[in-house]
């Protein structure tokens, strides 16, 4: 499957093993039902098919992206014919233009859109408290990371799936992490730069360059996307105080969903605004704490309190969202839902940002320096590097 | 309004100029109701006027930034008592803690959540189709935008308002339009860089370096948040073909509310999926073609068919939504939507990507030369530049 013929059978470069055959077709109105070896059963709609031609005149075959556009055939668009090939792939012959389309079982196979192959593709994400990251924290040497992409992709699942992982030995000099960095993508930029420092200077723009307790808070949610995971690296924490905080965001939210169903409602539908503001910065966003998609998944809470800007929801709604987000901050509040520790030097933590709320808690200065180094990669790029190495099936 | 003293009374950078006075106050159960001397009514929540005390216990006098946080508060607080100063400060004493806050009106005033004052602070965008923006493209000189803050202000607010301006006269070099994007913040990167050459390659991993006809698009759309700002910087244009096209999203999009009101709801309900794919990276999203906000104003256009994957919503919504998208794409095809010109080296053409969709038509090679050069910026970074501009009063 993964020879170069093989893949220019499709407009991909992932490879599709054949697990499965189809064995029936069945030429319905609007649709070909396609039975296969192992009793599963899939409707594809004809104007389906017909947009999924992999022919050399439907895809470009440098850049594997389609030239053909669907409004260019009719709604109506039917099989004359359809069969299966000796080498089990599917052929239809078109009632328009005489185009004939064939098909790579596996490639079909996966991209059957039954509720039941759609479910076995859905990722869900690892929901923890206290108890269970405090076992199952996941935790990898620098050197694995930056020299086996085995490793590297056992360790970017662990953080997809818990949202937060840890890197141990590491450099304690400033830029070492793009090291780990480099193994996945570019860095997000910000007005704070691209790679940043977290220590205390005289004219703070941010609390975070402050001695102060930070609450538990995702960064840059003033921004319309919110950046995705944040590199985290100590250089040096000699001061007392200064322990870091992680909340499972989404676990808060589930908390929620569960005992709370009304203020989980609140929080997921009315928007708070949020304002990050400098002299010589202004960024404005509006939108809820909690984020959920089309099938009611959280993906996403955004909370800051300290640049949250003022509400300005229509009035019958404002002591609603006042409901719902003092409950939640009191739940990131609960010692149960919190990883409590304290980095030290040539530790990196790793958190997805829009899930994993973080804190810091004062330190004294007068104890002694706590410098961090951090930046930003989003979650495309993430998501991405993992694709990328699991096209190298000896990698699964 | 804008000595330094006047701005620490609120925790804002941006000037709140006083044009209206508060005259008489009620106290209700739940609510402090004032009234202005221009007639209008407030009502502020208790609950939201303690959130938004602005006094240096509640704001760091260095950041502006809340430190106080709304759930250490109860649910119930209420006014004890509330008056007006003699210069015009709305003062609360409340019945928890023996705290005082104190109202500055001008800001106070702004933040009035009622739908009047909500209703006046709402951006609309201008919408256009071929024979509006034909005769008011936005068209700037490059060293007025380099050189004066004020035409900068109105060109970048030109910019937001059609999603589409020109920059005339720059040089025809290799990175000059940092000139211009310097002026408004840095840029977004992503896998094809910071700064990206457009021309064709031997090797071309997408479309746009090849010297095919590129149908309407919009730039990664296979990211989560497409990029907002394009910018294209025309060097050389000695080809024969390769007229740009301009289309307004937008207009596409409400020109189908109006006409195909089903259409509109499948294609801002119903997501489609989109991938980016070479031998390197593997980007995907799932979103729609058409995102409305939570009033239901159109907000963004996700459309690249030649990036789309196959279409994996439930069987009942397929048929649906290629009805609709077959519409949208034919819709875009339509000449009257249709900005058509041809860059001329030294043009710069800048619109709002996730609005505009633009195209190209095929060059001929061995006619001459064609490459532009680009970069991408974020909506977030525009709509801030013009905020920091607005707060110079002088430029409004």
């Amino acid at each position: 499957m993964s020879s170069p013929d093989a893949n220019l059978e499709i407009a991909s470069f992932t490879p599709y093993p054949i697990t499965h055959h189809p064995v029936r077709l069945e030429l319905n109105d609007e649709s070909l039902t396609v039975i296969w070896d192992h009793q599963h059963t899939s409707e594809f709609h004809y104007l389906w098919l017909r947009d999924n031609c992999h022919c050399p005149k439907c895809i470009s075959t440098a850049t594997r992206e389609q030239t053909f556009e669907i409004c260019d055939v009719p709604f109506t668009i039917k099989a004359s014919n359809a069969y299966i090939t000796d080498d089990h792939r599917i052929v239809i012959e078109w009632d328009h233009e005489g185009h004939v389309s064939k098909y790579h079982p596996g490639w079909l196979l996966s991209h059957c859109y039954s509720k039941e192959v759609q479910q076995s593709h859905q990722w869900k994400p690892t929901i923890w408290d206290e108890e269970r990251i405090t076992n199952e924290l996941p935790r990898t040497h620098h050197d694995a990371i930056v020299e086996s992409d085995a490793e590297l992709l056992i360790w970017l699942r662990a953080l997809r799936n818990y949202g937060i992982a840890l890197v141990t030995d590491v450099d304690t000099t400033l830029g070492s992490l793009t090291k780990v960095t480099d193994r996945i993508s570019f860095m997000r930029e910000s007005n704070y730069g691209t790679l940043f420092d977290v220590k205390t200077t005289a004219k703070a723009n941010t609390s975070a360059n402050t001695n102060l307790r930070l609450p538990l808070h995702t960064d840059l949610s003033a921004r319309e996307l919110q950046p995705g995971l944040q590199f985290l690296h100590c250089l040096v924490n000699d001061a007392s105080g200064g322990e870091s905080i992680f909340v499972d965001g989404f676990k808060i939210a589930e908390y929620m969903r569960e005992h709370h169903p009304e203020e989980f409602r609140d929080l997921s539908t009315i928007p708070m605004s949020f304002y990050n503001k400098d002299p010589y910065c202004d960024y404005r966003y509006r939108g809820t704490v909690i984020a959920t998609d089309s099938n009611d998944e959280v993906i996403e809470v955004r909370h800051a309190n300290f640049i949250r800007g003022p509400i300005d929801v229509p009035p019958h709604q404002t002591m609603a969202l006042y409901k719902a987000y003092q409950l939640f901050i009191l739940l990131t509040r609960e010692p149960k839902f919190q990883l409590f520790f304290r980095l030290t030097a040539g530790e990196m933590v790793v958190f997805d940002n829009r899930r994993v709320l973080h804190a810091r808690n004062a330190f004294d200065l007068k104890s002694g320096m706590r410098q961090l180094q951090g930046c930003y990669i989003d979650r495309d790029e993430l998501l991405s590097r993992i694709r990328i190495l699991e096209r190298n099936t000896e990698l699964n």
